[in-house]
């Protein structure tokens, strides 16, 4: 089969781009368990939710049974500001790794925000418009999702209040920038602006800060202030329902090159988008059709797949927020450090969790950051395109499979997501380049730690 | 006539991509005057060049015949990785502005490099790669050339020294980053690591550096290293013969569209942005056939073309380069501070100054920087997309542009070259947001002192 069969870069045309997102729930063979209220440990409803949530965003997130959901016009035209998104065939990296599978990947990089988070993003602040709201409330890890909501907010004229996870809050001060050129208001977290987040300063004055502390602040804020409500980038129904335009978009690009997946991958933190990428295919394994193996791949550091345990938890730090059954290293779990900071949940998406307890995820695998680090530079050199080092962990992946069908001669079609580039993340890569980057792994005594804050399993719920 | 008319981006197909660049200069009604060598002061030939430029590109150098000129296939086979790049319709910008204009972009930021310097860097790496050479040096002002050099060095395996001009070497930490990831060594510059960078550093300890200077040391480094030439990344004819790419492109989407400029806007600081953008425009224009009205854009702290004299000058500061006729500020000329490193430099490429001069390239224009982030801001919370500021100069003329259209009610159709994104100008956006930025125009005294500088009316030539 001729290299030069495909084009380097698929484009749909825009009146492909999807009309309505895919909801993966809807097909699933076993429903996730319900998401509990905090209080009552009761399932959550709609009407729990709307303090926190959109009220749209809260249907979405309990939809079980609608499988397509139509893309509001105004989200459908942003969308077009950057979407589609380009289907890339990796020759140059085929060519480095002198491999007979063929890669493509999906870039979701060719937007100011860097990632696939405006795909949410702009979702989120249409609802909370379409609604009346003045404000949202949320919090970032590496800054790419509040950079989307800042997007997102600009478009829609509401006022943005951003808790940002400390250590991405110092090592990446331009993403404060762009998110403040975007008019959102950007805190370090754990702040002293929130009850939670003085708490746990008193706590852990040497805290970096997590994800899950700066979703407990952000929530606080939120349901205190008047027209004002949460948003959150990932782990959410709502969101994997959004990021499903990655891999609808994917899927029919490659049907137009008459080609399909034998593995897809993608990185994991709260499973955003590895559920985007994922869904329509997923559509066709639960369907009983040919589908290809799917692979999530998380950072050593932050293992909730591969090392955690599959129980009730707190999605926040600060228990605030609902509990859901998920793979977690627990609500305490304080990650080792690690540059991809958009992977350093303790959690994992509940849909995601629960397919990957059924055996329709088909695979985690946890790996190092050097290692990542070193797939990225070999994508950068051949592929031109510098990716985040979230996305590196896919690309890891895929060249260890594209290198085993390089042994055994198969021809494999291998797709992966790349969720975005790496402007932000040059720190890390001048740590790769100087040869100072550490590799650091949660020990065992470290992960116990961590499942201690997990009530489920503590015997609290 | 509907806004939704076309598409929000119009992309060729990949076949569609150039095969071949435009040289504008032949079809020229007056050639610019011949390039003098810096000793003789006679018209330079192939055979002077060959120790500093790669053979094949001292010839594009020289060639005023050769109307269009083969692109390499390797080349194009690298283009095809980011290109081809979008021709966008600004249509929330439209909206923002309430104007009947319909206002196009052709957007270069779409790639690692974030700027269409890429087009004329892995053009320039394959001629060295072809002629057996096995390093290049070069300069950088913003660090998007040096950043697309590194890219096509590491493509083409060739070793790459980049001086870069040290006010951006300090304000922009990451593109060094950027450009070790991709294997290149980066001098800030004045160095002492060449003659003429300890002589300026004795002159002017304070220097912040230009790329005048910069040039002179890759120079100096180029002619007295075996296998080793100098690449630019502007000024020179033969940038503006492969920047074609992006005019061309445009064209034709422009075409596909049923749609024709009447005016085309582009920033200049050497010319090779504009250069590229209008050059199959300008060919209608150089035919008598219809065509756009020109604008350069450039900023007001360095206005070569709208303050500056159409003379003889060197190229660099340390005056070690040939002569050209040219419009400029002296290459003595010291820019006071303006975040648009890329468009810092004294002179204009030949080929622009001869057709501004005789009245082919319309109108230049100066813009202060506080009125260009201004524009930019505008632009990135309207469109999504953070321009660099270089291009954010064409974005303001193009928003003054639609706002007399929205006057006069007149459908002009506006094209803009948007040359990059701004990831790595972030602090020159933090200054703006803060109010600190301020605009600094040279005073007559200046520009005086600059063209004390100008041989050939100092009457040294």
């Amino acid at each position: 089969m001729s290299r030069k069969k495909t084009p380097y870069k698929t484009y749909l045309a825009e009146e492909e781009v999807p009309r309505a997102w895919y909801n993966v729930r809807a097909d699933m063979k076993t429903d996730h368990a319900p998401i509990l209220h905090p209080g009552t440990l009761e399932p959550v409803t709609v009407a729990d939710m709307q303090p926190i949530f959109c009220t749209e965003l809260a249907k979405q997130e309990l939809n079980v049974t609608d499988r397509f959901i139509e893309i509001p016009e105004q989200v459908r035209d942003f969308y077009l500001m950057y979407r589609p998104a380009p289907l890339v065939r990796a020759y140059y990296l085929e060519k480095l790794l002198d491999t007979p599978a063929r890669i493509y990947y999906k870039y979701e990089g060719n937007n100011t925000s860097g990632s696939h988070k405006l795909n949410s993003a702009i979702a989120q602040a249409y609802y909370a418009k379409d609604q009346g709201l003045t404000g949202l409330t949320t919090e970032t890890g590496a800054g790419q999702w509040g950079t989307a909501m800042s997007m997102a907010c600009a478009y829609f004229d509401l006022d943005l209040k951003v808790y940002m996870v400390k250590v991405s809050f110092e090592q990446k001060p331009y993403r404060k920038t762009v998110m403040q050129t975007y008019g959102a208001e950007i805190i370090a977290s754990p702040s002293d602006t929130t009850e939670v987040g003085r708490r746990l300063r008193e706590q852990f004055p040497d805290s970096n800060g997590s994800l899950g502390t700066a979703i407990s602040e952000a929530v606080e804020v939120a349901v205190s202030t008047e027209g004002c409500r949460y948003v959150l980038g990932s782990v959410l129904n709502q969101v994997l329902i959004h990021q499903s335009v990655i891999g609808l978009e994917a899927k029919a690009a490659l049907e137009k090159l008459d080609e399909y997946p034998d593995i897809v991958i993608g990185c994991a933190g709260g499973g955003s988008n590895l559920g985007g990428l994922m869904a329509p295919f997923m559509a066709d394994r639960l369907a009983g059709r040919q589908a290809p193996r799917f692979i999530a791949v998380e950072p050593a550091s932050c293992p909730s797949l591969t090392r955690g345990r599959f129980a009730y938890d707190f999605c926040d730090t600060g228990q605030v927020t609902p509990l859901a059954k998920m793979y977690t290293l627990g609500n305490g779990f304080i990650p080792s450090a690690n540059h991809a900071g958009g992977l350093r949940y303790h959690g994992m998406s509940p849909i995601l969790s629960q397919l990957y307890h059924d055996g329709f995820l088909d695979e985690a695998r946890s790996v190092e950051q050097s290692a990542v680090f070193e797939a990225a530079v070999r994508f950068a050199r051949s592929e031109g395109t510098l990716p985040a080092p979230e996305s590196a962990h896919a690309i890891r992946v895929a060249i260890d499979e594209a290198l085993k069908c390089k042994e055994s001669g198969e021809e494999k079609v291998i797709l992966f997501g790349c969720t975005g580039n790496g402007y932000f993340d040059l720190m890390a890569y001048q740590q790769y380049n100087d040869g100072t980057m550490v590799d650091a792994i949660p020990t065992d005594t470290d992960l116990e730690r961590g499942f201690k804050t997990i009530p489920s399993l503590a015997g609290i719920s």
